[in-house]
């Protein structure tokens, strides 16, 4: 079975870079992946696009050595079981705030005895190989996202579900529900709490991704130990970079 | 019916800015869009995407005041009205080269008695208003490009063409079919050559823009005299500004 | 931030006008937006279509004045919160029986602290404006249908639901659970408990919207003090027009 | 293989009623072939959708026994066959102006030796039958439409071409081309013009098609001795039923 | 209203023939819906597509006689409600385990009184015919998928639950909730519990459906009395197919 | 440049196998395109789907090592340059009859100085690399298809074009053109005509293609110096191998 790349990368001690699409577009989607990201993450849950055009996204991304990762919607089985079907080796599950849905979320990564996914892993064998079936388990990575004040608490328990790869933490959503706003830059609580996330990861030998605003808090991630770091989104990107052109063009207007 | 923005911009003495989408999303159109760009122009010619995505990037765009533009892939009739009537405001059309190819475009985008353009503007009624078949001849903007050393032979006859609005240069092609590279940046003989046209475009009353690889040459353009200038499309601000990224978290990861 | 249109019209005093969309085009959608419609539904439960076409008529709906609003397939947040970070400018949440329920959609639709929804809020902000998030809360209407007997016998309880702004009757689904069937005209009972539901809603501050079969009922509801009357759908008004044709022709046929 | 439908009208003596589709769905294409339509026309000249979602459309009439035709959006071949090979029974081909051009255009729609239609007729089989290469010349029809002062010079000259179907005639280009104007009612020298071409049609025995804006000029047409009346199109009839209810709705609203 | 041709088969003693979807295409389905089978199933499930996709693969089953139905991806109301206004004749819901699972899936198919279906029946009354709603809760087949031990253990409560039509087996997944791995041929314990399975359905007047991989195993299963056998997918008929070719030309390259 | 994986074939003196797509499916097509075909084409003329679902097939083929050609739907610059931006190695022109026809096909598909091929190699950049423009006119093939009497008539002059580096053989047109009909096995005339072509490739340096209705041609042609040969479509090899699964299944039920 293909190997995750993710796991190369860390073998090698470095943190992962990955990149995040909400432009539901296979062409958009193969520009990213042809940059050097070690993984790029197809966001169903914000990004503007459905199942359909996750599926040609993964494709997408499958033409180069990026690893395809998915963002679901829900901890809802049939969304996350269809993309793996597709061939995502890594599922972002947003808002794991307890131990039980941890547990179901994991169970549902994984194929009997260890789990209850259901057997039919159309592309998954195309992507994966033909012993996709015996390899998933461990090629496809669950990470939670640890993103709300519940989660926080039960932190510790949700950490040491056995199965799960990864947290994942979403700083804007922790954001809202610690401070009532996204503080930019972050609160020093949510700092903290951020903190306090990586050490309990550690301390189960899971791997911890963050997404980040910008690029100056990301190296503050890389050097407080997380494993992936994901900057900004494609759209933001687009529109940061369109929306330069303009300013920059206004100068000259101006003269 | 609508009046068309850019000649409100022209009359204000602006340069007007246009944006160039090569993406297939009627979602990443709608943030360039929401951007103050004068224009935004769905490329069909290299754009990775069909007419009817096409048609769902010009209905992203107007929900905007920006004027929606297509480049069509070619001097054909039906793809040129198929797109008129999805409410373009403007068409760019490639490979003019002779005073006859633009007496055809010409042509093709009016209604008799001074063009064949067949009747059944479907979405132009509902963007351009009740009386959009009186008006679109006038409203809705003609520009040839010149784009071949064929072109700048027969830039005179070309530029004369009665009804035809603006010129519109692609530096790329030209500078292919003149040197037979593409040099970065342009070849004097590519500039002198581009200088011409707009005079000749002066001359003629008609607008002129431009394709710009980067503000830079754009900054040039806008002061030689360019009525309309295009910097980059959104596929390649997309993968620079996503591949900065990439550069960005490196740096960090030497130290 | 962008004002909801709908409560522009109830300051004036009229009860507004919506459309209902159950062909999947974003083409009839724009042409139906484009009559003067006070709001514009997009049916994801019995419309033929799904999210991602969803996404291309409430773009086409935004190119004019009338509010966007969707009504889901059920009460599940990821699809609510999907819609809404589509821009839908009202959600109409189908089958809300209990106040539990009730409860559980309102959180949906809010951000934290009132609400659990998650931020990244994608085409949202581009409709709505940069202080999208600040306003949502309350411009974005939250409907939640009654239209089973269970809803009836709970409809004190999940008309007090903090946060919650209108209701809205289906006729249908209750003439079902009520009496078994779809009776044409409404039966006395189905009547007289849509009236307790507008009573309610006035007692609790809530506006009342409604699906009409036909437009002497909706004149009715009117006059019964309604808030929002929808009268037919696009694939119904289709059905009947394009019938009509036949039918006159036919008479001709005869002579 | 399967027998044209509109033939059998034709020997019952009855003038058969077609409907048109702009409208880019399968759903709303199917609502329509539900009515008892003899045909039912995809647009893929002025409708708003391409290729694809016609076939998509194809399929949905065919789940009734209504002949479903294209209009193509020109006298290009690979448009044509494209479309034949998609199970079309009809093609409608606009802006035949010349026998030169209705030669070709019946030439692309015959297989060898009578003309050089390529072989391929993948949906075309599943909808014909097996035996669909050999019946295919005769059984789909090829209409020419009159529509341009050109046509109706060269009226007589493409009449005549060998295996032309039919004239199919195009009031609103029509009125253009002759008037400059679409003039509703249609002018004299208009209606005299679509007589002569019924007349022509007649002595060459080819049917006779017109596109028509209201039923009491359809009833005029089908008296005149058409063979197929197309009454308004989908959006049109979908606008004018949806505007409808705003108009009915707004006198309550007066009172 | 239509009645169900799976009816119509039973009544004639005959097994089922079930073909079975998992490639997203409308054309792709008419092909195979060509073919004399009795039924054909769009799987939603484990299928690279997602529903706006089943919807024109239903509408090109329909253009035959085979019956349309939908493996759906979870006992998710809203899926099944909407598959149901689509046209479908016949729902195979996955994993159901208890006998809770199974009273909430048939009343999720049926009208009240018997369920909570809501009305809306778009195409379905298209496929179904104007009663439609007086007849579908007989008329389309409720399957549940017995593919779990659990299942198994709850076998006689499930298959005694009023408004159940049948019993469908996936022998993969049971295997490997039974064994841990999909054995092929399939294990006597495995084969003992289809066995079984088949007896309860009988003895409760129950149908019985089956996934087979080939169809030796497929023939075992008619002995055994299925009424109803798939034999393999679309996507796996493709590849053995199309693999094929090369074995067999790669023959010819060693001579 | 990425090299083009069929000249690796052709310098190990192998026959290369190619696959062929008329369903419009991403996942089909990746399905087969893992399979070890050498190549897989994408067939825009008589497959049943446009220019945006190619992208996607494309793109699927392109997560494998089968080199991805498109067999275009005619010799239309602006259809041929968009499947060579889309990154097609490889594009087969049906109906190539004359010389200039042929020059014209080889002059679309090459860059300043030796064609007239714009520049905007959107996606081509990202399968073929940073320097696709210097390689793309030699990569990326140029195959004239040779399937009617005229193109026999003028092989000769056709096949010393110079930068064409194929022809194709159409048997079933060509067979059409010759004898009226498509008959199985092919006759004599078209088999010795079939020869000559062949012959006069080998003459001019040219690769010669075929396709062939099974495996048994399929040899004959390898025997006789084809370089690359084509066997069926995956629709006729799904439609087989579906078929097939009935004719076996019934001859049990006649037991």
């Amino acid at each position: 079975m293909r190997a995750n790349g993710l796991q190369e990368v860390w073998q090698q001690g470095r943190c992962a870079l990955n990149a995040w699409l909400s432009i539901g577009s296979s062409y958009s989607a193969e520009v990213v992946a042809h940059l050097p990201y070690d993984a790029v993450t197809v966001d169903l849950q914000h990004g503007m696009f459905d199942i359909e055009t996750a599926l040609s996204m993964l494709q997408a991304i499958s033409t180069t050595a990026a690893v395809p990762m998915v963002r679901v919607p829900a901890n809802t089985a049939w969304l996350i079981q269809k993309v793996l079907d597709m061939g995502a080796y890594g599922v972002i599950c947003p808002m794991i705030d307890t131990r039980d849905q941890c547990e179901a979320f994991v169970r549902t990564m994984r194929y009997p005895p260890h789990g209850d996914r259901s057997y039919g892993p159309a592309r998954g064998i195309l992507y994966g190989g033909a012993d996709y079936v015996n390899g998933a388990d461990e090629a496809v990575l669950s990470w939670a996202m640890m993103e709300t004040k519940l989660a926080l608490e039960n932190l510790e328990q949700i950490a040491s579900v056995p199965g799960l790869h990864g947290l994942y933490i979403g700083p804007s959503d922790l954001s809202m529900t610690l401070e009532g706003v996204i503080s930019n830059p972050l609160s020093p609580r949510v700092i903290r709490e951020l903190e306090r996330v990586i050490q309990v990861a550690r301390a189960h030998n899971l791997r911890v991704g963050i997404f980040c605003p910008d690029v100056a808090f990301a190296r503050v991630m890389v050097a407080s130990g997380c494993d992936l770091v994901t900057v900004m989104n494609d759209a933001g990107l687009l529109r940061k970079a369109t929306g330069a052109i303009i300013a920059e063009m206004q100068i000259t207007a101006d003269l």
